[in-house]
């Protein structure tokens, strides 16, 4: 019988879990709602309770968890988390080792989402990758030499704090003009309340009827295939503004394969076809080229998946 | 007896080369002028001529060669040399290859200076690390997992083509704001020649003889260190503005250590100063305490020990 593996995708608002198989296909699947003040503990035995659940929990053959926030790798635990506040230093894999199949593997859920675009939308024929996750922020991970790219700290891969104008409008993080300060989805939608409050735009105040705070990437999706010029043109300028950061790290690292993932990325061609000519304008010609850009075609299941996979 | 190897650092301008122990300590060296037209063949038979006259020519374990230009390294190729207008797809190996010792490792001088950087330096007791070579260009060399990154067409390392302002002034890449733009040698001196222009500094007037072209960055510290005002504003703009791009590469690659090379690094702490100012403003304060930010004490022979070394 062909392995199985159990993932775990921990976010600040919901727990996705699955049981995959080596080929990426879901077998089984859960999940749970999850808060900003959920409790450690609490968490950890919903988990439990529902693995046990799943009809193949006897033929796991590991466990992997993509959790959201600053992960200690080596030793499995959560360091912090900005969307869980008393997720503070928990030792997540000590609390799963009693009642869940070995071995464990704790990751951050951008390299988990990467780890799983590594293997299902590049199919693990390339050795370097990155894979970009549009959401709330900016995030990445980076496969390099076909392993997992963790850093000095297992910080790496923050590509949303990379500035693209230092002068620019000042970011949560503490610095200037960073790419997440313009295409993170907080900032895209008040891009577009402030088109409506402009008069700029009919089809998106349609859209939300009139509440401008409901107001998401996906309204502007929206507006923009109805054809709404304003909700067109923040797709074309966040997808320049992104392609001047994929042209830096072209550049500078020159990967085979960029995969977008995350729900801003839903937007589709809006947001790549603009990304990709920002990059032919910005980037040296010869690795620029060589590296496809593309969005990802599982983008619901990254998460799970690369966690499943991170105990291959 | 101990093992040696030849390191040839083959530039523009100059070609150096030396026989260098397990230690990186060069036993023996010389060196010859290299020019925009030099003619491969020639080049290649005064490497060979020069070699054979090394005293331990008979004991040598390999030959590197690091190439100022794009290089196929897995066949041993100079594809294209910004500075040297013959040689386009020059199989350098093959020639090299019947007249001096094997293994021949062939790479870009970026790749080889951080490779010197990594043994000299950081005495390979690190896992990642970043070379910054601070000249006309500015370039970088990738230390990932402990050995050359080179990326899907091994060209990864092009730093100096990040921008810090994706409106800024044109650059020579066709993008414009890129780093270099601001902190390659040739800007630092226009930068100072205007600086002369407006009367603001006399120190530097004085030490060309009022030959503004004659100002180099070696100029500007000479005057900083005599205390004049505009010069060491030059380095800490200059500082600043790095420090934004070793922020960003500090938050996506989280290395351990970054060390800065190249004739424009002489300038010390003039510089160090505020780039590690920037730095903490800018870089996630993880990441960045952990990654230690220093001036190679190894300029000089970065390039023919490192080219050396890529035999080992």
């Amino acid at each position: 019988m062909s392995k199985l593996f159990l993932g775990i995708d921990l976010g600040g608002t919901k727990v996705k879990m699955a049981v995959v198989d080596v080929k990426g296909n879901i077998i089984e699947h859960t999940s749970f709602e999850n808060c900003f003040d959920s409790v450690p503990g609490d968490v950890v035995s919903e988990i439990v309770a529902k693995a046990k659940k799943f009809v193949n929990f006897k033929n796991l053959a590991g466990t992997g968890v993509g959790v959201a926030g600053d992960i200690d790798q080596e030793n499995g635990i959560v360091r912090f988390s900005p969307n869980m506040s008393k997720w503070r230093n928990i030792k997540l894999k000590t609390l799963l080792k009693q009642s869940l199949p070995q071995p464990i593997v704790i990751d951050n859920d951008a390299n988990a989402a990467a780890w799983g675009a590594y293997w299902l939308d590049a199919r693990a024929e390339v050795k370097n990758l990155l894979c970009i996750t549009l959401g709330t922020g900016v995030g990445a991970g980076i496969i390099c030499n076909e392993t997992l790219y963790r850093g000095a700290t297992g910080t790496a891969g923050e590509i949303g704090h990379m500035p693209i104008d230092y002068n620019g409008p000042e970011c949560n993080c503490g610095s200037r003009g960073c790419i997440e300060r313009f295409v993170g989805a907080p900032y895209l939608s008040q891009n577009a309340r402030e088109a409506v409050i402009a008069g700029k735009s009919s089809t998106m105040k349609t859209l939300v009827n009139g509440n401008l705070g409901d107001i998401t990437p996906h309204t502007i999706s929206k507006a923009a295939k109805l054809g709404d010029r304003a909700a067109i043109d923040i797709w074309r300028d966040a997808g320049e503004k992104l392609g001047i950061t994929l042209a830096a790290v072209i550049n500078f690292v020159n990967p085979e394969i960029i995969v977008l993932a995350g729900g801003v990325s839903k937007a589709g061609s809006l947001i790549l076809k603009p990304i990709r000519d920002s990059v032919r304008r910005r980037a040296f010609k010869k690795p620029a080229s060589a590296c496809k850009i593309i969005i990802s075609k599982y983008t619901q299941k990254l998460g799970v998946v690369g966690a499943a996979f991170l105990t291959r």
